[in-house]
């Protein structure tokens, strides 16, 4: 209901005397029937800040017959060719929310090489093609808004771009990913496996019947990448992220975690180093005291670090169609004030080339969970391997029995990536070993 | 050093190719000489954002002399007259960073009706005079920044006026005064009693000499009033907020509250209700698992309920000479971008009016302390008292003995406080009342 009253409604403004910008949307699931509602039951209050009415001209949809019966007297308003939307010079605004590479980047830079003003909630398109976009834009001489496209509704590209600008950011981390989060939160709380966890945020909704990009890290590599390329002022791309997912985690990792004082998330993380950037999403365990680790359920959280700030977080619903179609509309009151101000705003903010560390030289704690032989010599075996590959080690921990075998946990002190997996590929030579049970990188500081 | 050098590179900025857009500083204290380090030391990005040079032209100071003989090689920027700054059409943006009322309230007024724009961190000036400056600003056809008045470098104005201009705002509730924050987890962290608290703020430089505006809850109403006022959009001052301090707390309280599962905080909370507004600032008990409970020490936090994107939160320092020079340069920088393309930005956001809920309307559990006398019957009359006045009771324990006396903690379900006062009068009538502890307000929801 709430719906067709908004396609009425987007006639009765353009009715009214105040200037119209006509938007095209491409793209009607979720969000952008979401946004659809949020413009029409809270239009005077965006409409007074846009300083002009917005009408939504025509909508890009994939299957045209079912919308036209489901709204017959809006019959006009939806098409399935792009061009009537991307072709039409009275469209000034295409708000793009389809999701997925492609089609969606050849249209959004299409609309923008002529001059249109492009939203996006896109983070496959701006994490991937970011690059492309950004020339597509300054060839229309035109901008692309997004800040959709990272944690659902939370403000973070803008006050990213703008509120900090004045501090060299020098670290950005965060849990990006609700699904994830609420997987572990979920094997934490309830003391469950990942499959059934996974299997009850998928029944809940939390978790799409394909969850790969989630629980693989792929998505908050794309939402770290985007990130990293605004705070750091250079691109990176997901394949600049070193990435691992959570469907290694068992639930002992998670009840051995807490008897060390840590919780477990799916953090990405972004650091200046000199001239490098570590970028990293993988399983990690953080102090219970650090402000991340009681972010719980589907919260998206981002914490940045900027010198003159100190540490500031952001933090909210990370998902959803009323709240992604929050940030979208958000975006489209800023392009409709530009348009009629006639100016751009910051542009890409990419200014300079920084290297990607290897993922080798990555620095951190690490937490390993081994499975031995339960025989007389083996803790000095495995400890041996460390001290040869210099790493130190902080604590053991021999408490369970598998059968016949013995349980152990080793936590190291700060040590380098490569020194570690050097490290492993001895260990695992050892015969005293049965396997190696996971490795998890903690994050003290 | 650094900012002697900030000194001479403003006139190296100022004789390159580029636009200089000349900016008058009011006032040259931690946060004013923050600015000028700041813009100095990442003046490349700054001005590259900006899309102009940017050049600090003359600064108010109170004692000349001081600052004359401390930079000899730039005497000429310093004045003690305000009028070589308001009166100078050469500059075109007015930093004020004087703090307290007048005469900062008068200068930026005056800079407004000139046409200059100015940016501010002056919370005592946009929550007491909001209405005078933004008409000043008005009729100067220009626009006011005040980024840093509210939670120091945390990105919260801009974010509330833009990012969630979808929403129609339900709810703005935050830890807002960093020195009552840090008293408060460090009685809960130690054990001890306010006094020592106190003492120990102000020894760290967490708490000033003079701490009334801080305990007393005054600073976070000003604060709250600018919140509100922007998310309900209707205008608020602090006189609107009933407020309430910190210096009645007792370390039983927070021990009790330990034992409810509670956490203390001074919280400042909006609260929109049909077409009224509810303001208060004052102690309240938050479930340990809120969001906001673990926000200790110096730390700020605002969370935001938007019918669109559900709940967001903002934490990070909220004060400290850099921080805040973060939010002011952030609004210099649009400030300049603003000046550059002629524009004016969102300008007052005020467009109706809200009445404000009377104290005693106001709906909240409450946790009460009493000492009695320790006879038979005690507990019965308290209770009956509660219930004549439509009270009804959650919680009571009894376990500590003061003396002779006892005392009793009693927790209510959800009361109007205009009932609760009737109650604690007639309370305090009874014979077997020694003394009415403490009555503090608990936030469950």
């Amino acid at each position: 209901m709430a719906r067709e009253d908004s396609m009425v409604n987007c006639d009765l403004a353009a009715a009214r005397d105040m200037s119209v910008v006509n938007v095209g949307l491409l793209g009607f699931g979720v969000v952008g029937s979401s946004v659809a509602e949020l413009l029409d039951e809270n239009r005077e209050n965006i409409e007074r800040r846009a300083g002009s009415r917005v009408k939504i001209k025509r909508i890009l949809v994939r299957d045209l017959e079912r919308y036209r019966l489901k709204y017959p007297e809006r019959r006009d308003l939806f098409t399935c060719d792009p061009e009537d939307i991307i072709g039409d010079p009275e469209i000034t605004v295409i708000i793009e929310l389809m999701g997925g590479l492609e089609p969606a980047s050849n249209y959004i830079t299409r609309a923008l090489r002529k001059g249109k003003r492009v939203v996006t909630a896109n983070k496959e398109v701006m994490s991937v093609d970011g690059e492309r976009v950004f020339r597509a834009a300054e060839e229309g001489n035109t901008e692309v808004y997004f800040e959709g496209s990272v944690g659902g509704g939370i403000p973070i590209i803008k006050p990213l771009k703008q509120s900090l600008a004045a501090n060299r950011i020098t670290e950005i981390k965060g849990i990006l990913n609700g699904t994830s989060n609420y997987i572990l939160s979920n094997m934490s709380l309830e003391g469950l496996e990942f499959d059934e966890c996974l299997r009850k945020a998928q029944s809940l909704g939390y978790a799409e019947a394909d969850p790969t990009a989630d629980i693989s890290g792929l998505d908050s590599a794309r939402k770290l990448a985007i990130l990293a390329s605004i705070g750091f002022g250079a691109r990176f791309t997901p394949r600049d992220v070193f990435c691992e997912g959570i469907d290694g985690v068992a639930k002992e990792d998670i009840i051995y975690g807490k008897e060390f004082g840590w919780t477990l998330k799916l953090i990405g993380l972004a650091r200046l180093d000199g001239d490098a950037v570590e970028l990293r999403v993988h399983p990690t365990f953080l102090p219970d005291t650090a402000p991340l680790a009681s972010i719980s359920g589907v919260t998206n959280a981002v914490s940045v670090k900027g010198h003159a700030v100190g540490e500031v977080m952001f933090s909210g619903p990370g998902a959803g169609g009323m709240a992604t179609a929050s940030a979208v509309i958000s975006d489209l009151i800023e392009v409709v004030r530009d348009q009629l101000a006639g100016i751009n705003n910051l542009g890409c903010t990419c200014y300079r080339s920084l290297k990607v560390k290897p993922s080798e030289d990555i620095c951190t704690e690490y937490y390993i969970r081994l499975e031995v032989h339960d025989k007389p010599g083996v803790m000095a075996q495995v400890a041996g391997v460390m001290g040869t590959n210099n790493i130190s080690l902080r604590w053991v921990l021999q408490k369970r029995n598998i059968g016949e075998n013995a349980e152990i946990v080793f936590v190291t002190h700060r040590a380098r990536e490569g020194n570690l997996r050097t490290a492993l590929s001895e260990i695992k030579k050892l015969p005293s070993l049965v396997r190696i049970g996971n490795v998890i990188r903690v994050e003290n500081g």
